[in-house]
């Protein structure tokens, strides 16, 4: 039986997304799964730009329903956190109780990034917590980001792959995504 | 029957965080409600840092797992887009069929605010899609916020309340909050 995994990531908003999601597809049949992927590729028309946004949510949502696990691509983007419609997935997909599994082509931990959001101008509080100059609290636990994120794929025994990406190939280094899919291939042996 | 709603948002990361939640809670009593709040506030004692951030994610899902519906709170947080705790908490009560609810204190809509963060530096190429200076493309939904959380409500009949917060209150403003939980009220009726 082969299982399929839901490609959850910001690679579709990149110009060459067809291509990345195509390298996806192959390395996932190369593993032994069927790629399932998201996007407006297929969508048909709709007549407010509204109506085609749901169109694709409906679509995204019942891709997830027939997937059998998720790898979801945390990378950091446009700015210090994962792409929010990905967090949307893996939250779904945990819920569904799937496998799931995460990377990041950044290596900084969230507390890290979330310094240099600040530069570096955090201080800690009596109450114990360390803020930023706006005086919200920075989350300390050593993830790649938002705990609900990362503590949601490790909970379940999934694999948080960390990798380490040129700037130019932020969104398109595939060797933590790599990581994903040879964890997803114990899991399911 | 008393029903149950998990007070999803940012404003945990406010210096007053517990004034705000206890807040929330009270105007959701009023409503009928009663009001389950996430947080660090009775999570114990864990031996790493890690550890005590899994405890959070733990209490957290079996807070959501608890509660029969959600309200989110999808104002930008630390850039442009919601908190992405929020939205995987938004997307794990998708999953579980559970009456969902959102709001922004931000009136400007997802697209304007991405057109903002690339200083208006925009353009729509030949293939149709309008990017940034990045070459990332832009959603234009009309939507709060990405397809996969703003579509996620209304697909479901939820509510997506859209206010308008002075910026020293953009956390703490819970005019759009009332209409959600008014909006549940009737749901729920």
């Amino acid at each position: 039986m082969v299982r399929s995994i839901y490609m959850a990531g910001p690679e579709v908003f990149l110009p060459n997304a067809r291509a990345i999601m195509e390298e996806k597809t192959r390395l996932a049949r190369e593993a032994g799964f069927r790629a399932i992927c998201p996007g407006d590729l297929d969508i048909p028309p709709a007549p407010t730009k509204k109506d085609f946004g749901l169109s694709i949510s409906r679509v995204d949502e019942e891709m997830m329903l027939e997937a059998d696990a998720i790898i979801a691509n945390l990378t950091p983007f446009r700015g210090l956190a994962a792409d929010v419609g990905t967090a949307f997935e893996l939250g779904f997909m945990c819920a569904l109780g799937k496998p799931v599994t995460a990377y990041t082509n950044v290596p900084e931990s969230h507390y890290a990034r979330t310094v240099a959001y600040y530069e570096g101008r955090v201080t800690r509080g009596e109450d114990g917590y360390i803020r930023g100059t706006d005086g919200l609290s920075l989350e300390d636990f050593e993830m790649i980001d938002n705990l609900m994120l990362h503590g949601g794929v490790e909970r379940r025994g999934g694999l948080v792959a960390i990798g380490s990406a040129a700037p130019d190939a932020l969104y398109t280094d595939l060797a933590a995504f790599r990581r994903c899919l040879a964890h997803l291939k114990d899991r399911f042996a």
